[in-house]
């Protein structure tokens, strides 16, 4: 699968896989409206556009999406350089391991010798160069026949993320092997994770040649295989859509982590190389607040078409709407004000919109998630 | 003044003067809006219904409403049962001597020998049996030749409403002479008027001959009294609006305490009635959250068609809008969801709404004030 006669960077293929609600946004995040689709950082662009954009100068016109049919129109207005051809719309979602392989599948069928890297459309990473300079790194490392993966380094002992364990230094100028990927832990562990220097944050951000991760997969979960390529050989022909709705109902739901990276990593062809940029899975509200609130410390962010007055020298409002809102004598406040649904919480309460979310599916109000 | 072959019940009439924007309870109550045209208390009616409800068993028939003129549509559907001989339409409002000086002069006309009984539309009244019983022996006393107001019995040292300093009994069940009316005190003074049970809370209800109310005016404001004579004459007849949109304009501004009750209170003629009902203000939402949660503690109150997702203990959520607001990990939390506006607020702040309408004036967001 090294044989080649292109440069590693001439094989590279970006996956942007944008799925996932994000329950812990809602009610801004919706199924109808997910995180990637929402403008998180006040960039003037939804999350899923920064991803897109960020990848150009490494992937220009060699970008793939792979998201639900029912964001197909979001997703086509967000993004007009993508061309159809490099779209591919789930019937319904299946986890991580079957729309990345499916992704492979089909671009390995055009490109045998292609290397894709896989990069999650709701992450947030502030620095663009650096980001590159890590993605090359691991283009090249992942020419030479390895998994690699991007591991993050921890800013704190976080147990909201899986860790990578590095091994030893690869003959590459950053690169480590993996030993093995961790769940999350608890916070004594994730400690220790952290003094160690041993253990990166799991970014799910995977960068390999494609027939190399179908190759394990092949091996870890045959049926899975055996599903995604019969979608991808008819792809792009009259069968793709029969096939497609035929085959992937019934294609197992598993993360790539557990289908791929550990098993992988028990193999010893996985490595991990550091990604030393800021990086944020903006995954609830409060981590949204402390982003925005960077550098600009006293006063309440604002995000989106809110007009506001406000005594608030902390906290976060997220509107869609166009109302007035009025906050007195709150701190750490998050509001977040949608056309049918209104939160107010506080940002220590953030992970708990999570359970609401719950109560929500359970209470029958299915149409404001 | 005192010659009557009417019993004093017979000669009573009930004026509701409603008015006043109720600033502090800002963006429910709107100068569109205003706070009378609101249920506040969760009655499922609005607290002008309440008060016109409470009157009937002793003024059927015989109510008499002082309104804005933006507000006739809304009263005249609020109150199908009132008779459009007893609305007064304010073309601007010009304080309360003005709206009750005109009632009375108005009513005087028709029959000289009228007790009117005035009565804000914004205020909650608890027992409606103790009230009844307090306004018939304020029309008794008043029918001796006296302007009686109704005292309230302090619960706390309030420094929001003025006092009522009584002397000596009158010759009747409970009322005493009025010695002064007082200002709103600082909460020491306060303390000693509520230890010394001298005072009453002034709640501004007054029960009179409306001809003494009159000659009363015409000594202290001639100029207004001549106005309000002016147009109470050519009212029923081809030239009321004309004349009122004449003279009403120029009517001075003067709240009835200072034009009629203090200076009658120096000549000796006015007394007080204690009214032992519970009585509350509404005058900004903090209080409306202590009046609803008054039995319930443990569960925010719900005010409206708000529906609520909600894991505090305390505080209130007043809703316009259908939607669904969720709160979490809020205390003490005041939550008013209108069409244009969102105010999130504690208890603790109630108060300084008023300062954020203020606010809204100066920057020209007069759409939503």
């Amino acid at each position: 699968m090294n044989k080649s006669n292109r440069s590693a960077n001439q094989r590279f293929f970006a996956v942007i896989p944008a799925g996932g609600i994000g329950s812990r946004l809602w009610p801004l995040s919706r199924a109808s409206a997910p995180k990637f689709l929402h403008d998180l950082t006040g960039s003037g662009q939804t999350l899923l556009q920064d991803t897109w954009d960020r990848l150009q100068p490494i992937a220009s016109g060699r970008t793939m999406v792979v998201t639900g049919n029912v964001h197909a129109q979001a997703v086509e207005e967000q993004l007009p350089n993508l061309d159809l051809a490099n779209i591919i719309l789930e019937p319904t979602p299946r986890d991580s391991t079957a729309a990345i392989a499916l992704a492979a599948a089909v671009l390995a069928i055009r490109e045998p010798d292609v290397i894709i890297g896989s990069f999650a459309a709701d992450h947030v990473i502030l620095d663009d160069a650096q980001f590159h300079k890590t993605v090359q790194e691991a283009i090249e490392v992942a020419s030479s026949g390895k998994i690699v993966t991007i591991g993050l380094v921890p800013t704190e002992p976080s147990v909201a993320f899986g860790y990578i364990h590095r091994g030893a230094r690869l003959q590459t100028k950053t690169a480590c092997e993996v030993l093995n990927f961790v769940e999350k832990p608890n916070i004594k562990i994730a400690k220790q994770y952290v003094d160690s220097c041993d253990y990166f944050w799991n970014a799910g951000m995977y960068i390999a040649p494609a027939s190399l991760l179908l190759e394990v997969l092949s091996k870890t979960e045959p049926e899975l295989y055996a599903g995604v390529m019969q979608i991808a050989k008819a792809w792009g022909t009259k069968d793709q859509e029969s096939v497609m709705n035929k085959v992937w109902g019934t294609l197992k739901k598993i993360a790539i982590d557990y289908a791929i990276a550990e098993p992988a990593a028990k193999q010893g062809i996985v490595a991990v190389v550091p990604g030393e940029f800021e990086w944020h899975d903006v995954g609830d509200f409060a981590s949204i607040a402390e982003l925005q609130s960077q550098g600009r410390k006293g006063n309440l962010a604002v995000l989106g078409a809110g007009r506001v007055l406000s005594d608030s020298s902390s906290g976060i409002l997220i509107s869609d709407t166009g109302r007035l809102v009025a906050l007195i004598g709150l701190e750490d406040v998050i509001v977040v004000d949608t056309a049918d649904a209104l939160l107010v919480t506080t940002k220590e309460h953030a992970q708990k919109v999570k359970s609401l979310v719950d109560v929500l599916k359970q209470s029958g109000h299915s149409e404001l998630l």
